[in-house]
């Protein structure tokens, strides 16, 4: 509890921009977010008042930022499960907890998991040998190996032509699995929070657009996805929160097939990139849902503010020309509706440095003004 | 410029609310508020990173604190106005500036420069005698006096019931005016916002309910307000703002009688309680539209997100009984749409510790949910 107000401080591990968001929820809740970061530049760090630098694989600092936190959570999966096992062991509470949260942490074991549960996911196996690829690649045809640790935006994962692609990543020393390269009709995303009471919200099921590997568009709600879809969709997302015991936030990343059917790509503990477009799009934004998820606070109402809100992401792009400053000028004089956000990071090639929310009514036009206004903080206008 | 993100340094001077959520909105737009509080405990300084401590009217704290800020705004009118040009004359950019603040400082400025624009405004006139008072409640009925400076929530305003009440008024040192006691038929509030460019944004004109001379309540947009009366009333708050020069927010608080006419009752000129419905029900906050003001950014749309917003001040009630955390839980469990705003303030009767917001489309059913959600967390649900 903070003295000062009696509300509970929430800790967060990690300071990028999903601890920088999670902080403006935070204020309006009347707490100021507790936020571990790398680093001073971190974008939490550089807004939120009760920042402490260390890193998250640092057991003495988890352990001293802990203190006087009602509760720890994350704003990214790399936290050790054992560091988490020992918060937890000081008498720490720790949310989303670790037997949860490995499953978002190793592929192999979410992968293994889902299967067990009967979950619908892409054909897949552990690898460790070229031989193994060869009969994986025979059995299933094109095939994806992914790192079962680390990856995020695309890393970790490598689009396998010949079995003899593998081999540099068998030499590497990762622990691998192969999985069937799914012919998709596209991505969707299914986000949920979970309460430890046990309640569950379902935000409304989206379309997400990846380029590289990397999301650079969310629609919402997913355009043409049928009320059965979207239903199942949903059901599956809350069942896995319940079943692996989540609390927090759940984004369950989807495969669309080519048939309509539906399988499970990746899981997401925290807030996720496929749901900022909750912070005006939705009555509750993800990211107080997330808050109040682990605070056992009743979670709020999910529910659209506009018939179609599209968000896109801002990645960093020509550094020359004009200053960020001055593509906000232009911006804001071209398209006074919409909603930036940008997270205080340094310009590099291809990072996340922000996001455009628009919403409205007629699919295409709303879409076409979030792509162009990120386009535009990216590069200035030299798409045009 | 702040050298990590390129982006401009705002510096808002008191550590208030209102810088709190205009933190909030400087995180989007990639920033961090520059934040001038009084004290450690303040509710901006509890949450912004970048927080001064140092008093408004200490003019080489103000100095220290303009060094390296783009621009310099207010979360009060209390800086002195000399200490705003001192400011001037070093360099420093500061919105709104003295020359238009003044009118925001001074009731007896204001109501000479208005009555000198043409701007309808109640009967008034200085006084600092017994006579004075006689003189013009004879002339004009009913009156309230006004100290000239200092006065916000119903401070420094005092009914007459006989001139006699006056007396210990006019002995106690302060500069005073007296003005007619309008019959109203309500209360009225017009926000706009103006850019050094010249760009003026006007929101839709709301409905202000003020209990003890506090602001309680405020709805938008004004239940039955004609078109006419609309379009009038955006129209003097932007020929207000810009014949006075102000730049940044100006709130013009307006009393509407009983045949339908409107006058001006007082000026702010920073992000006001009556637009704080703005952050869900406007597409552009107020307190980003402030700061997009001050910079000199293009302004942002000022449309409702929906067809009713209703804002509830939340005031200190009774503190024994349930905390505020867990008043907090009931209405969230009770009306998972309200949207809370607490200000991490200590709870003193009276004392505004945060608003509630609620959208809809039916302005009882709106109504009846914000009243009741503020009253849970003033009083624990004793008011049922």
């Amino acid at each position: 509890m903070d003295s000062r107000t009696g509300l509970p401080v929430v800790g967060m591990v990690g300071g990028g921009q999903l601890a920088r968001m999670t902080h403006q929820a935070a204020i309006a809740l009347g707490q100021s977010l507790r936020v571990l970061a790398a680093s001073p530049d971190d974008g939490a760090a550089l807004v939120a008042a009760d920042t402490m630098i260390g890193h998250h694989t640092d057991l003495d600092a988890l352990l001293r930022f802990a203190k006087g936190c009602e509760v720890v959570t994350f704003d990214h999966e790399h936290v050790p499960g054992e560091h988490i096992r020992a918060l937890t062991a000081a008498g720490v509470t720790v949310y989303p907890g670790a037997d949860a949260l490995r499953y978002a942490q190793d592929k192999r074991l979410m992968r293994a998991r889902l299967a067990e549960l009967g979950a619908p996911v892409p054909a897949w196996r552990p690898v460790t040998s070229i031989a193994g690829v060869e009969a994986f690649l025979a059995e299933y045809g094109p095939a994806v190996v992914k790192s079962t640790t680390g990856g995020y935006d695309g890393r970790g994962v490598w689009f396998l032509s010949t079995a003899a692609d593998a081999e540099p990543l068998l030499d590497g020393g990762l622990e691998l699995i192969i999985e069937e390269r799914v012919e998709l009709r596209r991505e969707l995303s299914a986000l949920v929070a979970r309460s430890p009471f046990g309640q569950v919200a379902a935000y409304p099921v989206v379309e997400t657009v990846q380029r590289n590997g990397i999301c650079v568009e969310v629609v919402a709600p997913a355009p043409g996805l049928s009320e059965h879809q979207a239903v199942q969709a949903q059901q599956l997302a809350i069942r896995l929160a319940t079943t692996l015991g989540v609390v927090g936030l759940l984004a369950v990343e989807m495969f669309e097939r080519i048939d309509g059917t539906i399988l499970v790509n990746e899981l997401a503990m925290r807030p996720h990139n496929s749901g900022h477009w909750t912070i005006e799009g939705a009555r509750t934004s993800q990211f107080e849902q997330h808050l109040r998820a682990v605070l056992d606070y009743p979670l709020g109402e999910t529910t659209l503010t506009a018939p179609v809100v599209v968000m896109a992401n801002v990645l960093g792009g020509r550094s020359e020309g004009m200053s960020l400053d001055e593509r906000l000028h232009h911006l804001y004089a071209d398209d006074p509706g919409a909603r930036v956000h940008l997270y205080g990071k340094q310009v590099r090639p291809g990072r996340k440095i922000g996001h455009v929310t628009v919403l409205g009514s007629d699919l295409a036009q709303v879409r076409a003004r979030a792509r162009h206004a990120a386009r535009w903080l990216e590069d200035g206008g030299e798409h045009t």
